[in-house]
């Protein structure tokens, strides 16, 4: 039996200005909704330019509160209300001083405050310096039950790793949100074209396949000057959608700000999971006590 | 720096005698040698047809030891050493009376015996008996440094579990050989064409993707009929390697047989690797523990 949701995803760009920034994703998302969307994710830290391409102790001032009843919490919850959607946004948290996580917090239908995730996996690479500004999340992978079904939130760099989504899956996802700001750097050196991108899409659809449910993300688009002159980001845009059969139902445009609305159905998850006995039953995890190390030598 | 290697894949049909599929293996294996290869695999359980589409004791007949010096492996053993390849084969293992296994052999360039494989997840679904056939393997994820590089091996069923494909990465793998036997079941309703290859293809690209490795994986070709008029199984062909990114670099016919003989540049894991800090050294060890669970509830 079909179990049919509405999902939007908001890839933008960002200006210098936090508050420019929130009233267009607010804009998105009103556009979201009354496209029908029931869930609308926002791209990870939709207030601020990515600030990570350099390591700026002044950047710290851009965090805030990430709690029930916080600012932009409260301004959200009211706009979920509003709506009548879920809604899921990426912020950068101030959680005590000299204390900061990558965070996003989800509100349900009603505005009620769900909770939080905060980023698990930290990158730092040439102009991805979130060593420096964040710690590593201390909350695990959690799942919220919203009015449209349980959803689980990676944020970026976590979209790598297997272990994560799948815990997602075995916490009862059953899809995955993924706020991200990924894209080329003038540092790169990629002789064959797209390829970093095309891995970043493959390996989300893989979680997709291997966990039989739908992945969302949501990427930031534009060019990002580098404040040293380091070149900068010009992120790759492609939100996209991936079902769970690891199929890419929707997907954004490259270089342009896009409202990107999707119907699921949520009952494709049964067809796989039923239909195949996958992917519960047969995982061996008497066999499986190594992936807590951090390498078998 | 480059590091070229060359691998070769089997892929080949069936009859119902054994001795055939042997020598019929042989001369691809003889083919692939003669084009190069340094590496040749054979598609899983090569030297029967696909017996478990039916639950019948008979079949345990055509089990074998698989073990040094133990008759299949004595032969593989003396092709290796002439070609001067490294060799890996699957075959039906009889371990003691009333235990069996899914295994794949794996001998060096010089015919030494390096150990085996035995299949850790195995499936039970419509006309893919195999509970019924194979005890779970019990000889984990281990990694065969061969004069060519060190692989590692999975058997059909365990290319969809991220864990397996993580945990070989972390024993030193630098590409991974996957023996397969799948296809499309007559029982199968699948409604829109494609998607159980290409989900198929696509979880395992994810693997290449998050453990910066090769991933070749080997299938048997043509349509093998059920013996209680069930039907059958059409089986996909479509051997595929895929790159540290995903990429499918090559790919074998539907339809027929062939030896898929494809060039592997090793560094291009340090490229990924090195290049992206990626993947061990932010693996969220601490949070991994869950995994060792049937289920998060």
């Amino acid at each position: 039996m079909e179990r049919m949701i509405s999902i939007g995803l908001i890839q933008m760009s960002c200006s210098d200005d936090s508050e420019e920034n929130h009233d267009k994703a607010v804009d998105h998302i009103r556009e979201a909704a009354s496209q029908g969307a029931n869930i609308v994710c926002t791209q990870e830290l939709y207030k601020s330019r990515y600030f990570c391409q350099t390591a700026d102790s002044t950047m710290f001032n851009l965090a805030e509160k990430v709690d029930e009843g916080s600012s932009t919490v409260r301004q959200l919850s009211e706009l979920a209300t509003e709506l009548g959607i879920v809604v899921i946004a990426g912020l950068f948290e101030k959680r005590a001083p000299g204390l900061y996580h990558n965070t996003a917090v989800v509100l349900d239908a009603d505005g009620s405050y769900l909770g939080k995730y905060r980023k698990m996996h930290i990158p730092e690479d040439p102009l991805f310096y979130e060593k420096f500004y964040f710690a590593p999340g201390d909350l695990g992978y959690g799942v919220f039950s919203t009015k449209y079904g349980d959803l689980g939130v990676l944020i970026c760099w976590d979209q790598w790793y297997p272990e994560a989504a799948r815990l997602l899956a075995m916490n009862g996802a059953e899809m995955i949100f993924v706020p991200t700001a990924i894209g080329h750097t003038s540092l790169d050196n990629e002789p064959e074209g797209t390829q970093y991108h095309d891995a970043w899409q493959t390996v989300q659809r893989g979680h997709a396949v291997a966990n039989a449910y739908y992945v969302a993300c949501v990427n930031r688009v534009g060019f990002e000057e580098n404040p040293e002159g380091k070149g900068g980001i010009d992120f790759w845009g492609q939100s996209f959608i991936a079902d769970p059969y690891g199929k890419v139902v929707k997907k954004a445009s490259e270089h342009d700000e896009e409202v990107l609305v999707c119907s699921l159905d949520l009952s494709k998850m049964d067809d796989v999971r039923v239909g195949w006995s996958f992917p519960f039953r047969d995982r061996r995890i008497d066999s499986y006590g190594g992936l807590t190390k951090r390498y078998l030598d």
